[in-house]
């Protein structure tokens, strides 16, 4: 029987896992507030505003109405910006069933309670159990995807069950779905892979070069495995797709908002004038501010994180920052850090 | 008192370390069998062969002699191609002291016996103790180091205090060296992220995007802590500098001979045309050969060293060797290798 999966919202990343469902012969609606956008989908079968005019499966249809979105649906896929996360959810409520699976593929924290998406959406969804909530995450540009390219992504839920449920949804010959019960994990390296990107950004306007770079990524990727330990995660996680996966194709990608604001902060120029150039929300800024102080919450170290906000928000100038990162004490790569967690040794 | 010094030999990588010593005041001796070259640094200041018309340092003095550049000195760095290592050191012997710190920056085994350059070191300078012989690796283009650039290494040896002499020496405002006591594992890690490098290129070559190529590295560098956790490293080595840094890199720099001989090969060029087209060494092509031995020696599963030997030797076309890939069974990507060893769990 044909399973019944909606996505809410018509975003790029959105509309991209749409279409992986459509291509698996499922039955797929996707959720936007915006008429026009609705009615394009339906019946031009694009979405202009984020994905020019790449042509999208008619097998997605597209309804304004969060009712027929979510009512008898085997599964709903929540990729809604973390700002908007909680309203959604607590618009779904009334109309969700028990028995549907709920899935998300949000980056991102909720910016002043510090919370996961997952949990967000618990707590919104009460007539979920918390313990089949799935997170799906890793590298993917959604161009890439729409255009059926090679890509692999994590599905991670406390219950192997829903992890599988959602990797029996999304798998096919171009998208690898491995799971994962490492949800905490998950959630913490999509987020704060943004700050490593602003990071290696900031690094490539100074012209510091491809070493720096790659030690920037592997000391980012350090302090934020340390980190997601401290919160619960397994460390391994950030050795996966959702870590260093996710933070190599992010860091790498000159098409990367957050790598392009730190290349331009490492040109000079200052943020609010960086921010004003983007014209859109720079996640790493923000995200930057919650992991400074989920840090000091977890009494962890986190020196990259540190001096990004020493530039972002006290006035540092960047290449000031970098010198003091490369003149910090000498340490060692494997001690470093284990004096800190047995569970994470880098 | 001034420490020296002596690099063995005057290529690309040698000649940056060297500049790197010098940085550092001490007095450095850089050795040669091509007596233009020697006389080339010490006059001209420049290694044009491998470095164009970049200025040394005159603090660097080349020498022919292997007495000169071994006899008295405080330590001796070996950065040889590994095929002449052994007969390097076989020179060595008879004029090095042991009490002459021997640090390594060699990346890649011994062909026919598989063994790494501490093993090759050990067996040709037997006057030397086996557990102070340092390696140094890390994610480093030999021109950003020479420019100044940022740059992070790590140096290994089973010895604590022979590790921190070697970061002694190196160590400086440009230059940060972590110690680590796990040579296996930056061994290992520097000599097998060649073969991700190849299919790095491969992948780019069929134009198969970022999100594969994502996933080719954080699925290589999980291959290759699995064989190296069964060779006796720490798995979490793979996760710094040798390991992640340095694969991050070698893949996505366009200058990589390794990203760019799997390149050639993912546009439909038959290898022998892209290794004649090469004019050099391209040791990743070498390495699968080793690493698949390895696999099979240890019995370690490494889908992608295997679908890159199939390309390499066996005739494989790269697109069906990279739609196996996707196509393998569901798997887990914490459960997968746990199975296989406890110690590295992705």
């Amino acid at each position: 029987m044909t399973k019944h999966v909606s996505v809410l919202v018509a975003g790029s990343w959105g509309t991209a896992l749409a279409s992986v469902l459509a291509a698996n012969d499922l039955d797929v609606t996707i959720w936007t507030r915006n008429a026009g956008q609705a009615e394009e989908i339906n019946t031009l079968h694009t979405n202009s505003r984020y994905l020019q005019d790449i042509a999208l499966s008619p097998r997605i249809r597209a309804t304004t109405s969060i009712r027929e979105a979510v009512e008898n649906k085997d599964a709903v896929v929540f990729v809604v910006p973390s700002a908007g996360m909680r309203e959604v959810a607590s618009q779904v409520r009334e109309f969700l069933s028990p028995d549907t699976l709920v899935i998300h593929a949000t980056k991102g924290f909720e910016s002043l309670t510090l919370k996961r998406m997952t949990t967000v959406l618990a707590e919104e969804l009460p007539q979920c159990d918390p313990g089949r909530i799935v997170v799906l995450s890793g590298p993917s540009h959604a161009e890439e995807v729409i255009r059926e390219c090679p890509t692999t992504v994590v599905v991670a839920s406390p219950t192997i069950e829903a992890a599988e449920a959602a990797q029996d949804l999304f798998i096919n010959s171009y998208f690898r779905v491995y799971t994962n019960p490492d949800v905490t994990g998950v959630e913490v390296g999509g987020a704060l892979k943004n700050i490593i990107a602003l990071g290696a950004g900031l690094s490539d306007g100074l012209r510091f070069g491809d070493n720096a770079k790659a030690a920037l990524l592997t000391r980012g990727l350090a302090e934020i495995a340390r980190l997601g330990a401290e919160m619960g995660a397994n460390p391994m996680t950030f050795a996966g797709l959702a870590g260093i996966g996710d933070l190599v194709v992010t860091c790498t990608s000159t098409h990367s908002r957050n790598w392009k604001a730190g290349y331009l902060l490492g040109q000079g120029e200052p943020l609010d004038q960086v921010l004003d150039k983007m014209g859109m929300v720079v996640e790493g800024v923000k995200t930057t501010k919650s992991a400074y102080a989920l840090a000091q919450e977890y009494g962890v170290t986190m020196p990259i994180t540190s001096e990004l906000h020493h530039v972002l928000f006290e006035g540092k100038t960047p290449r000031a920052a970098v010198e003091d990162l490369m003149g910090r004490g000498r340490t060692h790569e494997i001690e470093e850090v284990a004096n800190q967690t047995d569970k994470w040794i880098l």
